[in-house]
């Protein structure tokens, strides 16, 4: 059995980099990692991370955005990590259940108990071993996104502060799975930071 | 508030041939009507309908299947439904959350518990007011399909047996709303049911 690591965080806080980096680390040294991200890492997933992230004229309600996610994970769970997971492989994924607890439940507003059934039904008893949550403050991340806002970047600042802080909250809950990175700091330091938190705890 | 009709039933039943006729007949006598469909009866819809109905590589597992159903219905009961029956129009739908059960429960084999809870969050609150279950053995209904056959329709006769069976037992357990009609008869004795049955109830 394998090691699935999630690396979270708010628009811009750098969690695509740093689980990048952590591929590369990692098949440079010749272990078998493999690189993937929610929404979009199948081949249909592609095409419903299209639908999130475009915006539409018409009402995209809250559950229905909470059941695409749902979806995307599921075929995701079942394509990619559960597999890769049986083949020993280090699993690095950019955004998993923790995503949709902060955006759906603590941003949006769903109640707890179904983002959490959705959670279990999608995932099928998969779990990260460990999460990385690269912490920062809103405006800070927003200063780095140069480019054209998707739908979901485009909510206001206070929707993403509510994200921060579900995310935040998560952590809390599970202090042992979620280890918090102050995204401030530059990507070397993070980065060593979480090469040690992974020989610690002998997943390295 | 309006009323909320569906038709149900396995590819080739005639139900989209009902569906249509009734929608016609409505507007043609001044009646406020309008005519949708599930899948994919919004522009997100359509988009989430073409990844379920298009042919696939990757494993498209049972759950995430169910998801997509239930994230189009969610967008199609806020943005068509529940607006255009607070306006008073009979609303005519060619499937609705019969079909989950009998396609992802019945035939699939989805735990009932799981696709009830789904088309309850789904559908919040809107029940169909009748229900025309268009029933007939599956071989002669496939028969009547002369095009090329997408995802679903590509399962075996077995699966659309099971679908069929499971259509007759919702009916079963709701003999009030869902009305069995004899696929076999012709077009227009169908119809002329229909009709009578609709007048019978007052909603004509």
């Amino acid at each position: 059995m394998g090691v699935f690591i999630t690396f979270e965080g708010i628009e811009g806080s750098g969690k695509s980099t740093q689980a990048k980096r952590l591929y590369e680390y990692l098949t440079n040294i010749g272990i078998k990692a493999y690189l993937t991200r929610e929404p979009g890492g199948t081949s249909i997933g592609k095409k419903i991370r299209e639908i999130l992230l475009s915006h539409w004229e018409e009402n995209f309600p809250s559950i229905a955005e909470l059941l695409l996610y749902q979806a995307d994970r599921n075929i995701h769970v079942n394509n990619i990590i559960k597999p890769l997971l049986q083949q020993d492989y280090i699993v690095i994924s950019d955004r998993f259940y923790d995503s949709t607890t902060a955006y759906q439940h603590y941003a949006r507003g769903i109640d707890y108990s179904i983002v959490d059934y959705l959670n279990k039904l999608a995932t099928e008893g998969i779990k990260p071993h460990i999460t990385f949550l690269l912490d920062l403050p809103v405006q800070e991340a927003f200063k780095r996104l140069n480019r054209e806002k998707d739908r979901l970047e485009s909510e206001g600042l206070n929707f993403h502060q509510k994200v921060r802080e579900g995310f935040l909250k998560i952590a809390d809950m599970e202090k042992d799975r979620v280890i918090v990175l102050d995204g401030l700091k530059s990507p070397d330091e993070i980065f060593n930071q979480i090469l040690n938190i992974l020989k610690e705890r002998k997943i390295l």
